[in-house]
């Protein structure tokens, strides 16, 4: 680790809207981590909220947070124990670690360990900063052809990639995307990826409605123009991406007998849901939780071009820049993902 | 068909509260159908609830309408292009006749086929009656050794089957069945079947809880009692079959990361539910309606005397009687399955 | 049914390598029926070895039988009872009548229904013929935008989206189809369609390992030319489509840990298995039989353009030329599929 | 760690047939790890094999290797990092080491790791020694009513859970085990327990076949006494423990449609298998490798009494007589589980 500076720069959330540049310790491997110097960091919803509310749910910011945790870069540094890396290899950050010993972490599901750590999740610092260490396994390596920018959303890829297998989405299957976010819009290409019959996105933002459809969508659909039921024919799957209790409603209603619906956007706590549907229809329901096991699926679809990453980057900021990378969803709403490059 | 009376007696309800004894043809079978003599019906709450309301949501009775779809009897005639039954052969009826046509019968889910005709649900006739027609292949053969009561009671249990396999109990799992009159009870035998870890019921009403704990349940708990999480650790599974919304909150929070969870019991169209923890356990919810392809696997568990049906009878009527027998439950906390018997 | 002409033509096998030109009444459609003029009609191995041996396993050609089951057609007459079809519609001919009743049909897997009537499957015909009848919910429309060549194909793109469905492929997976042929070519396309992050073809045939390669398959693999593991890292899915034992055991020894085996292609009724390898790696091994609920995916598939049926066909033969068509692939081994007009 | 002896006695086996006492350091545990005195291995038939041939497949015993992978004992020290156990707890050791960081391992297929280390696996040592060290989540603590034989015997019972697992046992199944050594009876012992509808038990030792009746299974059939589908209905499940080609072959011709075949016991490495069959009734055929995940179900099918775990021994033998306990089944065909102690 010769050439490795012993210090870098970091952007602290201190409060609630208070972004400060610091200056902290390079941190030293593990001896199964690698040493990542970090390219880009796109900006997500949550590093918002933290951003503007300081919380989330139970989650509190109560020390300066490092935010930010959809990152890419360069190993720089192997811990002693590392054979599977190589210092040089650019990759795609999976940035949380977990316990491995835990019943969650043995069948598969380690993305419900209790004990897990994850970037940017208080009181755990994500990747607004020039260096970041890492399991060795959770840094995946990307192909050369792969920007920086696509190997960093890498990170939210991977949640649509997660909503659709949860719903085992098949040819043959028409899927309704409910808003159309970053997190939507790759659900709906994931959906297009696994060959869907038909993929429709529904949103009140024109905007974002247009990018569904440049991206391949089959139909998109202004949940304000009228009923959604009056507007498409019934549906195999829902992949909620809006947390926006009449879209949840106004899915439901459009579910086809069996249907397979995903909650991924977070919305209100507790939320009034039609289980006489969930009943007479048979609906299957479950919500995500981050993912497992899904960035080399991510990585080969965003590697092959069927999905494109590239096209959601909606702005670039220095690191010193984070608080306004952080505000520029409220000032554009035509805002997908605003990227944050710590070494520039 | 010589030896068949044209005639025979049914209890029609004729409007809420009403039951006459009327006179009717003897249907005949059609081509794939067989006649059977019904010994013995069982009351279903779906039952009552027509003969209290007219109507369960969407089906409501506009004309006279035989109740009953808990029902064994004795085949006596055999449809002109029958091969699989033979007369005289005792079955318990399976009580839905679906078009086989359509995807969701093709799917192996007949249960959803939008053209299903189930007895007694408006406007198809149910079994209070001597006779019935039905598909062959819908009168499932029953060994010599079940009751006729335990034969009519694979309905009910059907519907544990059902629960319990949307839910895929299996050993190491527990389980939690919330409310336990027999569709609860039933279900909570099927978990046991199924070799559970540990089967709970909970209830309030004591008499219930303690025939769950004779039926082999290895703990039954007071809901009046205080917060579940306080008298039970988390659960991998629960069925629901009690339809009320303080049940359904406090096993939500019983609920282990991962775990499954199966409306089973009909409460309210649109119930407050915490989707929140269903995004962060990544709980998996269903529904069910009615069964598919359960009868098999129903009879087998029944006549190896793992599940005792004959235990849930709690009364026994003529056909003359069906009123009576519609208005056991409200008179009687401890009914179960009041039975008519059509023959007598 | 003024209009329908009531005697039309037949190629019908006489006995192996004599097919007949032959008038037939035109059939009278069922209650449930609909009349189908054919427009054209694949080829399929199984045509072939019926036309030179008479026989394929226990299916015996013992009266003269119309081939061909891989047909399109439109819709000239309906049965007194169908609601769901209109005459002029222009279909893709599943080419199988199911009980409907057996526990197999009930179970969604009709495919395994013992009672079973296949086109062109002694003693049942098939479509080289003017005229056929069919259930009308296995008539599935297909839009006009697509040949009614592809549309005939709709039947082997279906065996591939079975192969592929019970083999799971999903994002990430890497997929082998050893056999390039006209269902291991669907076999990629399928797996290229669900979003397979690679897709290899193996074979001994370069034009058909070409072809394999222009319909976008990843890499191509000269079975002839060394060891399969040496060309390829391990693969997640195999999907066999050749039948020869050779491949069997080079795909069994590139499967990875946990990988899912799929025998499509039929080889010898008993072959040599690496089972240790099964046991060690968990593999899971299953095979197809037709397909079942695979037509409206197949139809999508090729709607959509991501498979291209029209590309596999090699060759246009009249009624008349049955059986020169059925002769096609061992005069020219860059044979795919050669189609028959029966209208023409 | 005060009161620790820090020598002990352990039974090494030296060359094919040679077994020493030897002494040999107490290992401390590493800072996850807990130390366990010993107290009770079952004889498995790899440590036989290993006896016998100083070798199984690939894995060659090059150096003095500790045999026994069956063992319960009682924790005698934590790692200092332990947490989740306490000195004293009965536990049932779980005889396996894995990396926790491949794909195999995170997706929650630990025993395909292929890191693994199996207890009496060369180079690994077992338990046939007063004390060892393992993973505190791998010692899985037993309720006090388990005897030391019974939790020993967790291990060969995970075997059963696991293969029943893969089966995907259900109520309704007719299952068939082939092979009634130790793990075919706990097979069938767990098929019951999930519910089966029948559990038939094939064998030629008669010995074998009365064990399995008076373990519950409802039919034993002798396979020297004339076809397999003389004496029985079609399967929906194969559990597969005996290794032998004519009973494979006997089995699968006694599988219903769709049947699922799980390959338990070891035979050749390769085996001639019906693939026809494997087609056209498209079968699931897969094997197991040990097992995941499946101690706690097995310690609560055995301690609910649902699985006889103390019936399957039948001798008993001090560390110093191992070689004879090695030996047991080959002097006496009436042995199931000889059993060591290494304390006495």
């Amino acid at each position: 680790m010769t050439s490795i500076a012993t210090e870098q720069t970091q952007a602290v959330l201190l409060q609630p809207g208070v972004v400060a540049i610091q200056q902290a310790a390079v941190p030293e491997p593990g001896p199964h981590q690698v040493l990542i110097e970090v390219a880009v960091v796109g900006i997500c919803g949550s590093d918002v909220h933290y951003f503007d509310h300081g919380r989330i749910g139970d989650f509190v910011v109560e020390q300066p947070l490092v935010l930010g945790h959809e990152a890419s870069g360069t190993i720089r540094a192997l811990g002693s124990a590392v054979v599977d890396r190589q210092v040089g290899q650019r990759v795609a950050m999976e940035p949380q670690e977990t316990c491995g010993r835990c019943t969650q972490c043995l069948s598969g599901r380690y993305n419900l360990c209790a004990d897990v750590q994850f970037f940017a999740t208080p009181p755990v610092n994500g990747a607004f900063a020039q260096y970041v260490v890492l399991e060795s396994y959770r840094a995946h390596p990307v192909p050369d052809s792969m920007s920086d920018e696509a190997a960093a959303l890498i990170e939210p890829l991977s949640v649509g990639v997660w909503a659709n297998q949860k719903a085992g989405v098949q040819p043959g299957d028409r899927v309704l995307v409910t808003g159309a976010g970053p997190v939507g819009l790759v659900c709906a290409d994931v959906a297009r990826a696994r060959g869907a019959a038909w993929v429709g996105v529904s949103d009140t933002n024109d905007f974002r409605l247009q990018t569904a459809l440049q991206r391949g969508a089959n139909q998109v659909i202004n949940a304000a123009a009228g009923p959604l039921t009056e507007q498409i024919e019934p549906v195999d799957v829902i992949l909620e991406c809006s947390g926006a209790t009449p879209a949840v409603h106004a899915a439901f209603a459009a579910a086809a007998p069996a249907a397979r619906v995903v909650l991924v956007g977070m919305g209100t706590p507790q939320m009034e849901l039609p289980v006489a549907m969930i009943q007479i229809k048979e609906l299957t329901v479950t919500g995500t939780f981050r993912y497992a096991n899904c960035y080399p699926a991510a990585i080969s679809l965003a590697a092959s071009g069927v999905v494109d990453l590239d096209g959601l980057v909606t702005g670039q900021y220095e690191l010193s820049e984070a608080a306004e990378a952080l505000q520029a969803a409220k000032k554009n709403p035509q805002t997908l993902k605003p990227m944050v490059y710590p070494g520039r």
